[in-house]
């Protein structure tokens, strides 16, 4: 192993208490104003539940909608203890200032009714907490909140619904009378304007029908507006397995805040509510809220759960990813989500959970608990767990054909930007290692459809919406940190399954696409890329350069691997060949004896390049490559002591004195990773557009490849300056906004499991391997593949000095794994499932 | 005088010396971001300065702004202590979190570039101050910032644009070079989104120019796409009167962020900046931002100061109240701003103010000066003087025939609700004060216009823009309270000016709309108004009730003073005659022992009543004729124990369990005073839509009333109240919101100087008198007529006992001026002017 002499130095913001604490986990109190868990599944957007208990940004209508609110949407309790006055309030702590509305707060927030005093939230992914606090009630409150989450289980995981339980404790010491009631608008065919209030003037016919199943019950939201084929044809329900049941299926219809005083009076009395025995819909451009209220009886220090279930069905999509990317055709311009597959109806949705609710649960806290329980420190797991969301927020969609897309974020009302970007999805590993099936399919559309026949890859894919991706009158350029990404990731879904039929599939063309490189960008014939080359930052790089040059060299090892597993011996040792002389010339080349730099005889002969500054991702194919068990690619004294520098140079304590230009993610007395520096001078007059800016995904590929290269100082410091970040206070901690919210980049954390663990996997072999570079005398993860999932302990015994080993399989298949670990190699018996 | 025995009992909130210090100043940290001190003139519209130094809320372009921000537009410094390295920052303090837009800030907020440490912003209307910190700099610097403010001298208040000066005091002890430079983006044909963001979509052939005259110099923004008639045609300058001068008349013009990349290099470099010298404006969809900016070389200990002048003029706006309500008939759908009877461009206010600068100054300080000094308590000050904004906000215009306009307050973007509403304006104090012949103006158009040959008056006055005011196909109802009111205000208008021929003008209408009360509203003829009564709640009241039956008590006394003064003695007779016998009818039917009740059968029986309930409301007329001098209405002793009833009951310390369904102004751990409430039951199943709710001007008319009966304690409490709520984080202290920014009746609040000095006015006789009912012994305060405003002081000497007063002139004439105060007849011999 290559040392380093250098030590963190003067970079060394936090202890080590700091950096190797674990178990315990973050709140958010209700002041913290940014914070939002999302609840929904894959492919079936989401609403989110805010640290005051609140529910805010619905985005179950197929598009974003930050700052989306509901009107008359929100729980309330009752409760009468006996001998004393009854108490109501609405279920969410007290709303915090500013309170600056042009017409205070209309009565549609229901701020002027009494709310609770206090709140917190804690959310586990995929588990959500919210704590109330509160001395006016004779009981404590707290509600748990989550979608069913299951690796290797995308149907289960994409039910479009959510577990809404209120846990109900009598602190009192006489019994007391309880309702919680779960109040909401019936939103379909209204819009949302710019501000994200609802848009009701297009409304008519809606609905609210009140029906009893035997096993549950509840409000059912429709519309007699659409048809089924219509895009804004929905619906919604609100259940109850709980059995007594009161409701109102719509508040008073009339004039000024009638339905408010109307409603509240009604609940306030006695809990109990009065239905108003409408029996015709909505008129036009009116709709209705409907309230669904569960009553128990809870004896002195007894708790009881009042279980809800919010389940939408709003099954057709634009058929595009946006309006200039979308099926034209007549009939054709909507396309159904993914979830019209097993269910008909928000009512379907409901059956399927309370049927199911018993496992769906178990196998969620199965997950949840195995990542949770892990030895990581507290902040990595939070790193890990929260990105996750990404994959069930709205900037993935899954179709009925089972195609799942992604864009790179979401704008607040739309995504942003179009298809499947190769470039930024090279950074993305949890889909890849959760649902290893979702990932394969989005290789499948690079290299089955966006690879033309010279090889180049449309960076950006477009073809299954009848499009064509251009720029201006122009086939857009390839990418070549995309391009040659996508080639390296097709061998993590190939090593992570073990499916041979996938890889042969797509082999002929990961062949043409990587000699497209050769073709297009390597000019001079050096077997060194040094045309122009179009990449992540949006520009083109010039000259040789360490991004696409490595990622080159990535690329070359996986053909080498593959032709070699494929029998193709000729091929592997041209590949090898290539690779190596590539290599040895791109270091040459390029290093600057601290780190790889971009060789340009004039930096400004070209806008937008970085020249002699240090870039972060210089050698983010060679953490492709860790991660992906492929070796090095340059030589590792080199790689080490680049990826220092990146540290050294480009992660910054105190931004208060940083002069950025371009756009801010992190600012003030915030830390953060730089995409790039100049520390020997150099800097173009424009540099790329980039440049100065901080994103969480590089971030994370940065802190796992020094993970890799033995720098867990200063990978961790990184990753909790990120976490610190989002404090709920200053952004959402599940929410790593780059170029749109929830950006895909920000996959890119699970690295650091896969690292920390130093975990490999090749289920060609059916084998595995663990070596942790952290806690390794009592380490525990959460480990996946695409045949299971589970978690692995190793402790040494402090008397004896022998290794103990459990690995334990939790969900899937995993007859005859082997797993290396500890020197030793340990069959799975067992296999969940 | 009559005695109430019960004291503030349990309803106090506040200690003696929270409530009756004075002298002390609230500052806003640069967390406060409610906080936005209005810059402007009467009628020219906004842009605010917030609590970080921010401009913020660009309301110039003839509609309001909340939220509108203009990119690129900032100030900077750059400083270099001798010998040491220079440093540069955006002139204001750091950015508050949240920083949750969905792709970071944009280079247009400049939020990347480095920030001073800190700020506090205080305001003394009509001066601002932001005073910075920040470590780093050699030299201390703070803004004060002023639109002048002369009442009685509405012209020259009413001038497109501020005085902008940057003190900056040399710290250190070598000598510091130092540029602070203004850029401003050239938003001229551009529009806002609802979210505020500038969209240039539409912008074309913008060009901005450099001009240097003899005394000033600076940037002139303009667009050679509108002529001079269309709507959006206008221009900006920002200019400066120091000598030494450098700018960029247009950033760089390129793509992505190469434009705020150029402007920081350049600037950051010498502070000096490079003009791009492009000669040709700018192109269909984009705009340029250009920089003044001024070098100074200041010695230790010195102090310099930059001196700018942000001007504009955009001289056409929508020739209505709204789109509804304005001029369709071609070629008149604009019309002008009063402003071009004096300026022809931006340019031609900056020379205006340049010239006139010392005596704009001077004059508008010695207003500050003569309301700040004054011994009133500092949070009544403050309220006095915070919502003097609302008359130089969006909420009013002044058009060029000299027409002064109000709407109800403002939308974030457009007026709300239109009209010169009657029932609103009836609370408003400050304007008639201040500016009493754009008050006059206002009782012209109500009477000389709206007022038919039944004696209907419309309560929104709309015939102006060629409009009836009507309710679906019906002629609108006339409102009883604006209608009565408007009545009593003529009187006010009359006494403070003492215009003869004014009142001559409009004592037939008058007439015709007090007969119009009894013909209308007085179905049983009893002389006490029990109709269908509209009111400023926006519904109808039916039957004998206090709010409308106290009005027409409070005009059938200005009938009377007025007849009687016309030598109309047998209308006199009337008018007394029909008062003394309403007043006892009305005493008798709704005094229900504490307070006076609205009578009805059955209070459901119409909706939105108040019956029984105690309305803040109830006395307003009382209040009014208090203000105007006009006695009693009803029994002494009847309206001292009502006022004190509305305080007793309607005052709330805490507003955590009050359950209120409408709209929400008040909430929390905050304190206020309800519209209503049913202290002995009887609370209507729909009581009047708003009777759970807090209007700041209602507020300031029960605490104006409260210490003209004599509850000092009570009045002060309930103003406290108000403001602390205002407090910058959760409000805006300078906008009080009701049904919109800037709401007119919060102009109350300069009732509170009226009643805490016993200021009495009658310039039909020349005189005025002073009874202070705080702090008599050693009191001071400003007053103003319509002819003279100045301060009055007086004292008791502790030895002798004799009273020492002082009355100062300190603008206007006031020759001939009696003041009776301390039991005495003081003559006024200086006149001021």
């Amino acid at each position: 192993m290559v040392k380093i002499t250098e030590g963190l130095g003067e970079n060394k913001p936090f202890s080590h208490n700091e950096l190797f604490e674990s178990g315990y986990i973050r709140q958010y109190g209700k002041d913290a104003t940014a914070t939002a868990f999302l609840l929904g599944g894959i492919g079936t957007g989401n609403v989110s539940l805010g640290s005051r208990g609140e529910f805010r940004d619905w985005e179950i209508f197929n598009h974003p909608g930050k700052g989306a609110t509901l009107p008359n949407t929100y729980f309330s309790i009752w409760a009468q203890a006996e001998g004393k006055e009854p108490v109501a309030r609405i279920l969410e702590s007290k709303i915090n200032p500013p309170h600056t509305h042009a017409h205070g707060y209309s009565p549609g927030t229901a701020a002027g009714l009494p709310r609770l005093e206090n709140s917190k939230l804690v959310g586990k992914y995929p588990f959500v907490r919210v704590v109330f606090e509160d001395n006016s009630l004779p009981v404590d409150v707290e509600l748990e909140a989550f979608t069913p989450f299951i690796p290797l289980n995308p149907m289960d995981s994409g039910i479009p619904g959510a577990y809404l339980t209120y846990k109900v404790k009598n602190t009192s010491n006489v019994p007391v009378e309880v309702t919680i009631a779960g109040s909401i608008i019936n939103p379909i065919g209204a819009t949302f304007d710019q501000k994200g209030n609802l848009q009701t003037q297009k409304c008519s016919q809606n609905w609210n029908q009140f029906i009893e199943e035997e096993d549950f019950s509840g409000l059912f939201l429709r519309s007699y507006k659409f048809p089924e084929v219509h895009r804004e044809f929905g619906n919604i329900a609100l259940t109850t397995t709980n059995k007594k049941t009161t409701y109102k299926r719509s508040w008073l219809r009339g004039p000024w805040f009638d339905h408010l005083h109307e409603f509240w009076d009604d609940f306030s009395k006695n809990g109990l509510f009065t239905d108003l025995e409408y029996t015709s819909p909505s008129k036009d451009g009116s709709t209705d809220t409907g309230t669904l209220g569960v009553r128990e009886s809870i004896l002195p220090g007894e708790i009881k759960e009042f279980s809800f279930f919010l389940t939408w069905y709003f099954p057709n999509r634009l058929n595009g990813w946006s309006d200039a990317f979308s099926v034209k055709e007549k009939g054709r311009e909507t396309v159904e989500n993914y979830y019209t597959n097993h269910f008909d109806s928000a009512w379907s949705v409901a059956e399927y959970m309370v049927k199911n609710r018993k496992r769906l649960i178990q196998q969620s806290r199965t997950f949840e608990d195995a990542l949770f329980s892990s030895s990581l420190p507290s902040y990595v797991i939070d790193a890990i767990a929260s990105n996750i969301t990404v994959l069930r927020s709205t900037t993935c969609f899954w179709l009925k054909d089972g195609r799942f897309l992604g864009y790179e974020g979401c704008h607040d009302d739309w995504g942003c930007c179009d298809g499947n970007c190769t470039h930024v999805w090279n950074y993305a590993q949890t889909l890849a290692f959760l649902f290893p099936t979702l990932e394969q399919n989005m290789r499948e559309t690079e290299f089955l459809e966006e690879v033309d026949q010279d090889g180049k890859m449309n960076f950006r894919a477009v073809q299954m919406f009848d499009c064509e991706w251009t720029f201006g009158e122009n086939p857009a350029e390839a990418a070549a940190d995309g391009q040659m990404g996508a080639i390296m990731r097709v061998y993590r879904e190939w090593k992570l399954s073990g499916d041979d039929t996938f890889l042969k599939k797509l082999w002929p063309a990961m062949k043409n696409a990587l000699k497209y490189a050769l073709l297009q960008w390597d000019t001079d014939e050096d077997l060194v890329l040094d045309g122009k080359q179009h990449n992540t930052y949006d520009i083109e790089f010039y000259g040789p350069n360490p991004l696409t040059g490595v990622f080159f060299l990535g690329a070359l090892r996986v053909a080498e691997e593959v032709a070699s597993y494929f029998g193709e011996s000729d091929n592997a040792s041209m590949y090898r060949e290539v690779f190596e002389k590539s290599s040895k010339r791109l270091d040459e080349l390029l290093w600057n004896g601290e780190y790889y730099i971009q060789l340009l005889d004039d930096v400004n002969q070209h806008k937008y390049q970085h020249g002699t500054g240090c870039l972060s991702d210089q050698l983010l194919g060679q953490q492709l490559a860790h991660l992906f068990d492929l070796g090095y690619l340059l030589p590792e004294d080199h790689v080490k002591k680049a990826v220092y520098s990146i540290y050294k140079h480009n992660f910054k304590t105190d931004f208060s004195n940083h002069a950025n230009p371009q756009r801010t993610y992190v600012l003030n007395d915030e830390k953060g990773l730089l995409l790039c520096s100049w520390p020997n001078g150099g800097r173009p007059t424009f540099p790329f557009v980039y440049s100065d800016e901080v994103w969480t995904g590089i971030e994370y590929q940065v802190a796992t490849h020094l993970i890799y290269e033995g720098f867990i100082t200063e990978g961790l410091s990184i990753v909790k300056a990120i976490r610190e970040r989002h404090d709920g206070i200053r952004r959402n901690p599940w929410n790593e906004v780059e170029c749109g919210h929830h950006y895909a980049r920000s996959m890119a954390s699970w690295g650091l499991l896969i690292a920390l663990s130093g975990f490999t996997f090749d289920m060609t072999k059916n084998e595995l391997s663990f070596k942790p570079r952290i806690n390794e005398e009592d380490f525990s993860t959460f480990w996946s593949t695409g045949k299971a999932w589970g978690t692995f302990q190793q402790k040494k015994n402090t008397d004896t000095g022998e290794w103990e080993v459990s690995i334990d399989v939790l969900y899937g298949d995993a007859t005859g794994l082997t797993v290396h670990a500890c020197d030793k190699n340990w069959e799975v018996v067992s296999a969940a499932r």
